[in-house]
C-alpha cells in the first residue's frame, strides 16, 4: 500500500468515526470530516455535523473539521486533503474553494449529489468519490429516522 | 422613509456596529453582519468575524451572525435579508446559497469584490451593494496595519 492509499484509508475510517460518534452517541447528524497534511501524512484534525448538538447552522461535517483545526495559513491548506462522508453543499465547497484545498475525498454522493462541479471549476480541485457503503448506510438510517432535521441541514422545506 | 429603507438602515448600521466591536473593542477583523426578517422588520441576530477572538477559520462576519441565529427553517431564511459590511466571500456566499438568503446588502465591495456573481447566478439572490464609507474606511485602516492577518482570512499567501 502507498503512503498515499494508506491515508486516504486513515482519512476516510477517521471521518467516517465521527459520523458514527455524532450520530450514535451524540444524536447528531451523521456526516464526519478529517483534515489531513499530505507532506507529513499526519492529521491535522477532524469534526462532525454539530446541527444538533450546538444548534449550529454553519458546522457541517467538513466547516466543523476545519474549524477545529484552528487558524492555518494558505500554504499549510494547499498542502492537504480533506475527507468527507458526504458530498459537500455549497457552503463547505465555497469554504475548500476560499482556502484552496487542492484534494477532496468524498465517501459518498448518493444520499446528496453536492457541488462537485463547483469544486473543481476553480484551480482545480481533485475530487475522488469512494462510494463508501459504510456512509450510505448511517445516511440511509439517519434520513428515516429525522427527514425533519436533514432537511433543515441541505436549506430545503420540510 | 418606507418600512424597508428603514429595516436597511437599522440592518446596515448593526453590522457595522459588529465590526467596529470586532475590531476596535476586540482586536478582530473588521466585519460584520446582521440578518432580519423581511416581514416584521426584527433583528434575528447579528455577528461579527471571529477569526482573532475565537481562533476561528469559518466564523467570518457573515458565518458568524447565522450562527448565532441558530437554527432556523427554510421558510424563515427565504423571507430574510443579510446585511453584511463586506461582500461575501465564496464560504458565505455558499452558506447565502445553501439557506436560500434572497436578498444581501453589501456595505462595500471595493476592499474585496467577493461572490456577487455567484450570489445572483442561483435562483436569484437580490444583491444590494451601498457603497457605505464607514465600511470602506475601518477595512482600509485594518488591512494597512495587519496585512498578514487579512490574507488569512481571505486565504491567500502572505
Amino acid at each position: 500500500m502507498s503512503a498515499f492509499e494508506e491515508q486516504d484509508k486513515i482519512g476516510m475510517d477517521a471521518a467516517f468515526e465521527q459520523a458514527y460518534i455524532s450520530y450514535k452517541k451524540e444524536n447528531g447528524i451523521p456526516i464526519g470530516a478529517c483534515l489531513i497534511n499530505n507532506l507529513t501524512h499526519e492529521i491535522i484534525g477532524v469534526g462532525h455535523n454539530e446541527r444538533v448538538q450546538k444548534n449550529s447552522p454553519t458546522l457541517h461535517g467538513e466547516t466543523s473539521c476545519l474549524e477545529n483545526c484552528g487558524r492555518l495559513k494558505a500554504s499549510v491548506y494547499k498542502n492537504c486533503t480533506l475527507y468527507t462522508t458526504l458530498s459537500p453543499c455549497i457552503m463547505c465547497t465555497g469554504t475548500v474553494l476560499l482556502y484552496g484545498i487542492k484534494r477532496i475525498v468524498v465517501g459518498e454522493n448518493k444520499t446528496y449529489e453536492g457541488e462537485i462541479e463547483l469544486l473543481q471549476s476553480r484551480g482545480g480541485c481533485e475530487v475522488i468519490v469512494t462510494d463508501d457503503q459504510r456512509c450510505i448506510d448511517i445516511m440511509d438510517e439517519f434520513i428515516k429516522e429525522k427527514p425533519e432535521v436533514w432537511n433543515e441541514d441541505i436549506g430545503e422545506e420540510d
